[in-house]
């Protein structure tokens, strides 16, 4: 069996996708990715998720430069949600987020309002030009 | 505006949620929130998820005992995930998967197959009677 064919896509034909920093632990970012993506992020070694925005598979890095180097890929209990180990490149600190922030998950919630709570190490518009 | 107005649900009213381990920063899960999910989630403290096997609002331990203490909420870039940070309560150490490890993350891709790479902690058949 391949292995791909042990992930349960969803109707849509993607899969959850969390990307988190070897080192630090952090939870980077979170993304789809389709069959393609998965099978090109084992292949290269990087993190390729699909964009649904764009409709393409998105080379993480392709535009910013900052590619996320793959370690391990794991899996689930229900097959259903994909968890990479990566260095987070480009960048020190690390910027995995395209707001320039080092994670994507800035915003905390305290009281009854979200609160930017990280810093932006380097301002988006440098990074897409 | 309501904190919960800001979170954008998806076609299907949910949201993706990571619960992340405070301390060692593990990975727990994933799994779905809907909007009463989520304002259960905030106004308890402890981990309320919707699941889409049963239909229904999820309080994390409610057979297994092993609920998640949340420290905070975190909402991401796009605003369409959730990372909780947690304390996963109940076992020593903890268990935050249903089949009795860890982390429900514990298959790893090694060559061309997954793997299970972290130790049963306790006898699934034990935690749910």
């Amino acid at each position: 069996m391949n292995w791909l064919d042990a992930v349960k896509w969803d109707r849509d034909g993607f899969v959850p996708a969390i990307a988190q920093e070897v080192g630090s632990n952090d939870v980077l970012m979170f993304a789809f990715m389709n069959r393609e993506a998965l099978a090109k992020t084992a292949e290269l070694g990087r993190a390729v998720y699909w964009s649904r925005s764009r409709h393409r598979l998105w080379f993480k890095g392709e535009e910013s430069g900052f590619v996320q180097q793959v370690h391990e890929i794991r899996l689930d209990c229900d097959k259903d949600v994909v968890l990479l180990k990566v260095t987070q490149l480009g960048h020190e600190p690390s910027i995995g987020c395209h707001t320039g922030r080092h994670s994507c998950f800035y915003r905390k919630l305290i009281g009854a309002e979200w609160k930017s709570v990280e810093p932006v190490l380097t301002n988006p518009d440098s990074i897409y030009k």
